[in-house]
């Protein structure tokens, strides 16, 4: 495994100290800037900050005894010198980005740390999958922290998935150079149930001396808030009020409040402080999931920051959220999160601590980014075809295998149908009278078909169902291997034919996502690596899902979010109604249930 | 070795979690307090807190769901319920108490965490006595971290000590269980020229993920204080005044302030929060020394905080620098620190946070005082022979032993004598005109003889010197084996053959401190402990102590903190002039200098 880390703290002190008292050259000064300190929340005008072997040297206010003939002057000219930005909590997949492409996309923004817990390849290629995006995590020029996967299944014998994750896989990861602790415990009723599952993984954590993430999905703040705190999680993202937010810090966590693409959590939350006027050092700020579109058009960490700010946070307190704060939830605080000693050398330089333009990016003293555009290299994992390769249908389908047959006789039925609701997450489970023709049960109306391929081992399955809400008109099929939380393939179509060129099609290409109409492919993105990721440039990732959602709504899909709408439906954890390669879950009651209702 | 430790937190998951569900009863519920919350800074009324296995299962407006038939109610009246207290740097030896008496001292006054510095045995017994003090400090009710000492001896070259610490022992010691980082790094002129020893053992700290105690005990803060902080130092307690605070926390270290039974350096310094308004976060209270006299009369770590809050800090703010904050800083935020889920269950019931009276002390989930009265046992290690006989002269001492003869044919002679300042810790490097009777120069007037007897491996070597300050008159003689920081042992007197007996009866006794005058014993402290510690009650310790400085004064002395001022006179790291087993130092130069000037 190749790394791009800098040697550690106590292998540089010979030089740190050398610089700093002024007996060697630095690499680089910074002259001249504000130094924002996270520490003591203060901005002090006029300070240089010396670097060496990609650490900070000092900050002083002038380090002329640490130049040489050969340092590198860089000049701030009275800007802002502010921490690289850290993401709390995030998955690099949901960019549809591999971690490489990622760091490229989000440098600009001022992006120096990231904590990433790559659940969605471990439900896909389990603990083998971890392993190569840790490891292309660790290639790249700026910090990308691995939190393990603790919930593959996210929903124990509701679903298959492609492998599974176990508490000696947590063991074992947590002895890789860039575990940071353990991915978002989702199974929350398990741990305010003792599942021994879940909490080994737990205590596999705290014995490594990591951090166990949360993940508390319940507006419930009763006894089992209180025995999932009880069980070990440190932090939470899943807060939605400021009610959340406040109990989560009370009880010994750290509140996380995200601005993902879709989520906007941020402004119903950081209330606790700005109004409350609690102590702001539990409360970090993170995206947990942003679309490669997010990226290229609107920012990175830099936007949570600027968003929080809008929402009357103190600019130092929100920074402090996305740097300090954050590190010292990880037990980095020493290695990174502010401009101090002995740190990486992550600066940003800004002209204004309100607007937040990322004007210079230094990560580990390199300038890594200008103006928007990303200078540095960020080096490809060599992705092995066991990566690559991971649609397995097993056959060629056919539209045969998109038919859903009628009880014999009948003319009509009543059927179960996942009832999508617009800007929504949880699903309503519906139930609508359809026709019957030739044995076969229709869609018609608003309803459409859902069908879960089987795409991890090749067993030809094909789970079909209903789906309403999306407003398809006319022979069309979109289907899709980002699936969560398993990843099989979502095909939603109106059609068997197109449903079944659809999966062909993404079968053929080794995943993504791709549209057709009338028989032609209106949109494609091919997503090679496990069918989740691609290994393209954030931009050509961006105008693709772009065209895919054009598509969308050329097929007459009206709803926001459209493509994440589709891309959940498998997600067996949230209520009400989801589809898995075992069969319909009303996951209401985690049971479950026919597609077409008996007669009675 | 055994130890009073809990199970962790993992370990203890599955109960924690059954009674914070309420599926299984607590061991203890207190019930009805103000529940100070020192993660959002907050006082929530009417809160609850629920113990099982020493650790907290839940705090809640009602635990009554957690209550059993067996289950212990502890009834908080509406009392702030606050997390027992820490002290984030302490010396044990300073109260001249072994550890199990230091804690049965100050547990009434709340303190239930201590990060202890074994540096004085380290100088007698080296990394067998602080393996002795670790051991000793694990079987105790309540948590005494230890910190591995970083410099013995503290002025190599200048003083031969008993042992020696080794890069290697250090790195030795980060294995044991109850190590939680490096003790203060006094050496700072050592980091700042990048000693390769210092660095090694700051490196196998670092390496160990544990905290690297600071010691900057200098004014200036220009480029040897960057270099020290490049070296790697986390915390500093040296700090006097408000810049100093200031410095230390922008830099990124701690800022810890002490207030000790000689140190006042709490007031000069807190206004870096009261007045300048930075993020607290990272300040933190300590004592540093404290004297058994201190212990029993005024306090520990609750004097601490209730003088913070008398300089003008919010209690809260103050409990927090006694608490979460120094948690934090060791990476224990999730074992102590706060009454959250998960923690130890170290509780202090207090009817009023200003005054801060100590009413219950509750730790591990055990009631251990109740209104100032220590109610658990603090068991004591077995001192070896090795510990206990460590006072070793290698002969008996006699009045010629302390001749220091003129050159011959002198009538008078121009001495160097150790200027004793009042309240100052640096001595002054004074020059007298002394006489000389039969060929010996004679002390009179304010200047006395002071020896340092060699006393780890029985060298029979006595250096004598002149001391002024002390005031004494008529034949005396006092001898101390606390002798910082070698610890041998310093004999100050008027007279050689009473220097002699004072020296004898250290001797004999095995350690301590005593006085005589007139061929009279006015006061002895035994301290049979490396010469340094008594295993006896603090109550005890503190009356002998006490009839020790009242001899001193019944000898004529007038000073303030006379007998710390005795125990500094071989400190070779302060300040102008010291005494130590080779010879006269000026620590200004760190150059041997002759008692007598040669005649000119």
């Amino acid at each position: 495994m190749t790394t791009a880390s800098i040697p550690t703290w106590p292998d540089s002190a010979p030089q740190l100290i050398a610089v700093a008292t002024g007996r060697a050259p630095a690499d680089t000064v910074i002259q001249g800037g504000k130094w924002v300190n996270v520490h003591t929340r203060e901005i002090l005008d006029n300070h240089d900050i010396a670097i060496i072997a990609g650490r900070i040297a000092c900050v002083v206010p002038d380090a002329a005894h640490c130049i040489g003939p050969d340092t590198q002057i860089i000049q701030a000219n009275g800007r802002h010198m502010i921490p690289g930005l850290c993401d709390g909590h995030m998955h690099i997949e949901s960019g549809m980005l591999t971690p490489a492409e990622f760091a490229r996309a989000v440098i600009p923004h001022g992006t120096t740390s990231m904590f990433t817990d790559p659940h969605e390849i471990a439900n896909v290629l389990g603990l083998a999958g971890v392993r190569m995006m840790h490891d292309e995590a660790l290639m790249q020029p700026v910090n990308i922290f691995t939190q393990m996967p603790s919930c593959a299944p996210s929903a124990p014998g509701m679903e298959t998935t492609g492998f599974e994750i176990s508490p000696e896989d947590v063991a074992e990861a947590m002895s890789w150079p860039g575990i940071i602790g353990l991915g978002e415990m989702m199974n929350f009723p398990g741990v305010s149930n003792a599942d021994p599952k879940m909490l080994a993984e737990i205590a596999a954590t705290q014995h490594a001396g990591k951090t166990v993430g949360g993940h508390y999905a319940s507006p419930d703040l009763g006894p089992a808030f209180a025995g999932y705190v009880a069980g070990g999680p440190a932090d939470d993202h899943e807060g939605t009020c400021e009610a959340d937010a406040i109990a989560r810090m009370r009880q010994g966590m750290r509140s996380m409040i995200r601005l993902g693409s879709a989520w906007y959590d941020v402004e119903t939350q950081i209330t606790a402080i700005t109004e409350k006027g609690l102590d702001p050092r539990n409360m970090i700020l993170c995206t947990d999931d942003c679309h490669s579109g997010t990226l290229v058009n609107d920012g990175h960490m830099n936007r949570v920051v600027r968003h929080a700010i809008n929402c009357g946070c103190d600019p130092l307190i929100a920074l402090q959220m996305a740097t300090i704060n954050t590190a010292t939830h990880f037990g980095l605080e020493r290695e990174i999160g502010s401009l101090t000693p002995g740190r990486c050398a992550d600066v940003i330089l800004t002209s204004d601590l309100t607007t937040l333009p990322i004007e210079t990016v230094i990560a580990r003293g390199q300038i890594v980014a200008e103006n928007g555009v990303c200078l540095v290299d960020c080096p490809h994992y060599n992705w092995p075809d066991t990566a690559r390769q991971t649609v397995n249908m097993g056959k060629t389908l056919a539209a045969e295998d998109f038919t859903i047959p009628a009880p014999k006789g009948a003319n009509a039925v009543r059927a179960n149908v996942i009832g999508v609701v617009e800007n929504q997450a949880p699903t309503k489970a519906l139930q609508f009278e359809l026709p019957v023709t030739e044995g076969r049960v229709q869609a018609t109306g608003e309803v459409c078909q859902i069908a879960l391929v089987e795409r991890h081992r090749a067993t030809g399955s094909v789970t079909n169902a209903f789906v309403s809400g999306f407003g398809y008109d006319g022979p069309m099929a979109m289907a899709s291997t980002v699936a969560h939380d398993s990843h099989h393939m979502i095909v939603v179509g109106t059609d068997g034919a197109h449903m079944a060129m659809a999966a062909n099609r993404l079968n053929e290409v080794g995943g993504g996502i791709v549209i057709f109409r009338d028989g032609v492919e209106l949109a494609l993105v091919e997503l090679p690596i496990a069918g989740l990721m691609s290994d393209r440039l954030a931009t050509e990732v961006a105008a693709k899902a772009d065209q895919m959602m054009q598509a969308m709504r050329d097929c007459g899909c009206t709803l926001n979010n459209a493509y994440m709408q589709h891309s959940l439906l498998a997600l067996v954890v949230i209520p009400e109604l989801r589809i898995s390669d075992l069969g319909l879950v009303d996951v209401r009651s985690f049971e479950f249930i026919p597609v077409i209702e008996p007669l009675s």
